[in-house]
């Protein structure tokens, strides 16, 4: 649930996002990418909550570990089906954990 | 909903959480402390959304920003009562956000 990430530094997506109506494939992709992300070299874990807006944290070892998932080749695809039908705004923020604390 | 922050760099606040069972006060303080926090010297915005997980990212202009949000006395007797009423497990992440795209 809360991913177990190394000590810092590493980096985080995090991806905010707006749904469009409907599901149109939307959830079945969702799943497909998370299970697909965590396959990935360097991927270290993710936190993903949706009520309106969905905020979904993905943990990376690197900036190369990030921009190789970006341009995946069915991320890429699930990206395109995302821009046209799932969502009508999102952001993405690529970001170095610099430290952190926890209980 | 999606936090308008400026160009980066600027600086992130993932707060991921578990509650306890029980309010226990919880959600006065809780919407309290977002409106304290966005009064703030350098608050940029947050995005925020709960189901079991809690995930909360705040963004900042500095760090010096956020060791004073962290520091503010009654965000600290939040952080106090958070440790030892409403939270079973947390995780605070400091960020810099080194780049952003959107749609």
């Amino acid at each position: 649930m809360i991913a177990k990430t190394p000590p810092p530094p590493y980096y985080a997506v995090i991806f905010t996002s707006l749904r469009s109506d409907g599901d149109n494939g939307y959830a079945a992709m969702a799943h497909k990418m998370d299970e697909l992300a965590s396959k990935q070299p360097g991927y270290l874990g993710m936190e993903s909550v949706r009520e309106e807006l969905g905020v979904s944290v993905s943990y990376w070892d690197s900036l190369e570990a990030i921009k190789n998932w970006k341009n995946n080749l069915e991320h890429l695809e699930a990206q395109r089906h995302g821009k046209e039908f799932w969502y009508t705004h999102y952001k993405t923020r690529i970001c170095k954990v610099e430290r952190e604390y926890e209980l």
